[in-house]
């Protein structure tokens, strides 16, 4: 095979590689799990948070929950209906960070890029610290380590994660789709109860509630609407993560935007579906729930406390408990489906970062090389940098949800308020060009939408800023601002380095000599190698150097070189305080000095050992001496390598980091590596 | 200037340095305090070792005291007799080891080479603990937080050794010949208040000690010898640090063996004398000394306990309180010079340490890395290695000096056997072909002395042994151990390494064809400047690669390349999965394939930045495509640097980095750097 045949083959591509992304691109019935646990996820928190938040004034604010529920619904149909435009106008899969980008600026970005950040974090945070309270509601010698097990479990995600877990549809479709079979099943089989007459009431239905200092009956209409806008924005935390899908438009089959949108809307109709269920029959068993915090506050039925060891249990699994109260079983699958869920919902942030970190690279917002694949100790660190936030938040907060929902919504509303922002810049735009009327229709029915967007999620996004602000929002504008100037300081970096290497006329100069040099340590086989590669280059000058820190060293060398015959001219230099690396660089320069139009060309010999230990026996102070001759103006470093035997080792163990899985690849629409099995989604 | 001239002056090497080395070598007066700390500040701690082990059977013993001082004179006289027939025979510095090494083969090398490791490490903790039982003397609140002052110490001087302290002769003069004026001054004046009946008794002369359980009245024979013999090997405390001096011969002036001979003899006198004078004064003054843990075995004058918070002081402590009774200066004067000495004793291994590496380094036995001045990294792991071990031994013995004297001794005398032994052969070897009788007189007193001095050290060896062994010796043997089998190891790695790399006849075959390929990110400086380079080393092919992973950056390239009218071939490379390193790397392979007996030059151009973060952000895929490029067979990587502005900042700091000082320069006989002083020492 001669060369040309190679590039060419090189040129198309691997045609067996190609053909296969097709094959594992997501179905409708794959694409909603895999994109849909995270927002699914929240049904375990968004209805305590409502109840928590109107606990506040007592059980009498109750009556409003459903309402509240109602409203929250009515927001997740706009924003996803909003996003369903933008599904369709950004197919890429940039999501709300390309949206803002391209249409206000570079700024508006990096704003939500700094919200996507928080965002992931919190996600982990918030589902792992959910997860811990249903673990410890079905194991009770947890309960009160759950910040432990919260942190525990991160852990033990990170390791999976850093691993690399092939996520496949399967990971994602079989305990999504059974959460929803659990909480429907679990609501469906309620409301039958109720229907009958049947259902009981919960544990906590006994309990009455004091209210919190301050907010006694009667309640001041002002103070009433204000515990409502809590209650409401707490609710919100139901919407997080429906963007994702907006995210993963490539993964979807064709057509990708009309699949992307369906999908878009079934989630939405599950997610509100199973919420407003969730708060019916809270309502219906009369569950009391307080902030954990905060349990004093709950009354026995005669009025005194409740007793020191009365676990407060999730709603769900309070609801579950009455709903099956002949049927533990049933308690128990509902409990573990839903911290399995929370759990993957955690993990999608972690596939979730490393894609939203290559895209910000290839737009110069982070370092280059998150912006290729395979670059392990950039994509680690990515990983590592997500699990230790959401660590210290989990432990800092107790791994108490109900805190770190303060902090939780406003990253999301703050992308969805810029995205809306966005689109309907998008439209106006494409409105000025556009003829078609029908065309033109469409385009202002769907400024019309993200236009509604815009003025609900601000509306939002105001209410949670007021009602959050010093429960912890502040952390998050905080992270976001410093996030911000990082992402904003690493673009300037990149825009003052291209300007200062962007090409001129005189670049074209060619030099007019080649010095090259050889060092030689020894005489043995890398140096030989190095000798015939830089003879085979023709240079100019050819010499070989060796630096002397010890006579009888020298001596040594200088007989064998001539023993061999060798024609290439052997110079020492002298180094009486047994330095190596700085008589070369002196020596380059020197060269450099005497011809300045030339080139200094320092080939080392270097042999390439395997394993680890073995690294640092060798080449310590070849790297060194490349690292300092790269800050030399005028040279070339040539790397003449000689495999030893041992450094199969280390290839193999390259070769298989590199075909290893990363996290995100899935949502990316590409398979990871040669090895992946075709068609493995359809096996479902 | 020609290139010529260059190289000549070079070769030459700098006037100016080689003639500053005879400025900085040392004379007698100034060679004896640095190498002298560690031997006489063994005073500080091997007579109150001596009280602690004959107070066991209680105070009946201590009559034995001066006798166990003087057998310990009589071995420290016979060592020093032995180490100035080693110093006239191995010039070199090389020590034990080298002695070891010649004579007795590679094995009993590496095992003094252990033994020097854990001496090393020991010194640090048996010094520093000393210091910090001082320094609680003076300073009672230190008094129960010594092993937290030991660490903090050590932290400092770890601090302080890898910041690059210079190592001046003043630096040890001044307080070295105080701590001589302190010690003799003192016990002068104690022994003419003794001569004048005016001595007083020391603060604890009025208790008595309660013989340990099992070692009452009356003590058997066997009881008494094996007493005797714990005291003299702890006694024995006093020997370690003179080898010192026969490790630093190329630092004395000429004639260098001579001055070291008689320097060893000089500090073997005051040593002696020092040591007798605290013993006999300590006797006289009827001090009353046990172990720190077991103070409850001292008893008040009428029988009963001493007081809770009664503080043992140290011996020298309890002197110079009862000597310089009217005169409290005199004690903090005693005081802090010992702490100092300590001090300084700590910092001579912290200097010993890197010498030590680098001629293990040299033979192979040790990271090579280590045996060439510069080597920050390797250099700063080794100090960091021994602190740890250190302050490890600290925390462990809680910096009690009695429980790590334990330690200390058996490691000083295996490598004073093996020397000993070497030097035996050593003569024996040279008298079989020596035949001036003159000369061989003078070989058999220095083989009769050899052989005196292996007899008494071996007795000791045995004595140590078999006291010690339980007490913590073991904890000594199992760690050379340890670092034998290390050191073995990578001798035989090297040796290994060294056979596969060995030169054959087939080895001057020169490749028959350059392949060329020319890495291109985008059209910038670096690239072009890479062309150029590539181009004027006249390959047989010359091609620029592009690896594709965005078709909008691929099209931008190639108007570019099209509009600069490059006439090099661009290839490019598609890379479906955002890879960019294996492509590459595939293409060489091959290339290679097509034509094995050519090389492949890759070239990738490089912008070197200067700060840290900047180099998070830059060329990291270089750096793994590189680190890849080596593995494979056939494959040059030559880097192209192209130095942006920011770059001076990097090259400042090396250059600043590879002026400093290192720990071990002065006892090298090395000044370290063009900016020293020359006669510095001079101007004492």
């Amino acid at each position: 095979m001669s060369v040309g045949d190679v590039s060419k083959r090189i040129l198309l591509g691997r045609k067996l590689r190609s053909s296969q992304l097709g094959e594992t691109l997501l179905p409708k019935r794959i694409a909603l799990p895999v994109f849909a646990s995270d927002a699914l996820s929240s049904v375990a928190y968004a209805p305590d948070e409502i109840f928590i938040m109107l606990a506040i004034a007592g059980t009498s604010t109750y009556v409003w929950s459903w309402k509240i529920g109602l409203v929250v619904a009515l927001v997740m149909l706009t924003v996803v209906a909003s996003y369903r435009q933008t599904v369709h106008a950004y197919p890429s899969g940039g999501g709300d960070y390309e949206v803002a980008t391209v249409n206000l600026g570079r700024n508006a970005g990096i704003t939500v890029a700094s919200a996507l950040i928080v965002d992931y974090v919190l996600t982990v945070a918030v589902s792992i610290s959910s997860a811990a309270q249903y673990a410890a509601g079905a194991i009770p010698p947890l309960i009160d380590h759950e910040a432990t097990v919260g942190v525990v479990a991160v852990a033990i995600l990170t390791a999976m994660n850093l691993r690399g877990v092939r996520e496949s549809g399967g990971f994602f479709a079989v305990p999504t789709y059974l959460f929803m079979v659990a909480i429907l099943g679990m609501c469906g089989y309620g409301l039958l109860r109720l229907l009958v007459g049947d259902l009981p009431d919960a544990e906590s239905a006994g309990l009455t509630i004091q209210p919190s200092p301050g907010w006694e009956e009667p309640l001041t209409q002002v103070g009433l609407m204000f515990l409502l806008a809590r209650a409401f924005s707490s609710g919100c935390a139901a919407l997080t993560g429906v963007e994702a899908i907006s995210n993963g438009v490539p993964a979807f089959r064709k057509p990708k935007s009309r699949n992307a949108a369906t999908t878009l809307l079934l989630l939405a109709l599950i997610a509100i579906t199973m919420m407003m269920s969730v708060i019916v029959l809270a309502k219906q068993m009369t569950i009391r729930y307080v902030d954990p915090h905060e349990l004093d506050r709950l009354r026995s039925a005669g009025g005194g406390a409740v007793p020191a060891d009365y676990d407060q249990h999730p709603v769900i699994a309070q609801i579950a408990a009455g709903v099956f109260d002949h049927f533990s079983p049933g308690f128990y699958f509902v409990i573990t489906v839903t911290g399995i869920i929370l759990v993957l919902a955690a993990n999608t942030a972690f596939n979730g970062f490393p894609v939203l970190g290559s895209i910000l690279a290839q737009d110069g917002l982070a370092p280059r090389s998150l912006g290729s694949r395979g670059d392990r100790l950039a994509y680690s660190n990515g990983i590592v940098f997500l699990a230790a936030l959401s660590m210290l938040l989990i432990w800092v907060f107790d791994a108490e949800t109900t805190k770190l929902i303060q902090l939780y919504i406003v990253g999301v509303f703050v992308s969805f308020n810029l995205s809306q922002l966005g689109m309907i810049r998008h439209w106006t735009r494409h409105l000025r060009t556009e003829t078609d009327p029908a065309a033109r229709r469409r385009m202002l029915r769907s400024r019309a939408i993200n236009t509604f967007g815009l003025g609900m999620t601000a509306v939002v996004l105001v209410i949670v800023l007021i009602t959050k602000f010093l429960a912890g929002a502040w952390i998050t504008i905080l992270a976001m601002g410093f996030f911000f100037l990082v992402m904003r300081a690493i673009g300037r970096h990149y825009a003052r380095v291209e300007l200062e290497l962007a090409a001129d006329e005189q670049d074209k100069v060619m030099p007019t000599r080649v010095h090259a040099i050889v060092l030689a340590s020894k005489l043995h086989k890398p140096t030989l190698r190095a000798l015939a590669f830089a003879r085979a280059t023709r240079p100019n000058v050819l010499e070989a150097i060796y630096v002397s820190i010890d006579p009888k060293a020298t001596n040594r060398l200088l007989e064998d070189w001539d023993e061999r015959r060798l024609d290439i001219p052997l110079k020492v230099l002298h180094s009486p305080y047994r330095e190596v690396v700085r008589p070369i660089v002196e020596y380059t320069q020197e060269i450099r000095r005497a011809s300045p139009r030339g080139v200094v060309a320092v080939y080392i010999p270097e042999y390439v050992v395997g394993r680890w230990w073995e690294q640092l026996l060798h080449n310590q102070t070849a790297l060194r001496l490349k690292g300092r001759l790269l800050f030399t103006p005028g040279v070339m470093v040539i790397s003449v390598p000689y495999q030893l035997r041992s450094s199969q080792v280390a290839q193999e163990r390259e070769r298989r980091d590199e075909e290893r899985v990363h996290a995100g690849d899935l949502r990316r629409g590409r398979v990871t590596s040669r090895n992946s099995r075709p068609g493995q989604i359809d096996d479902l």
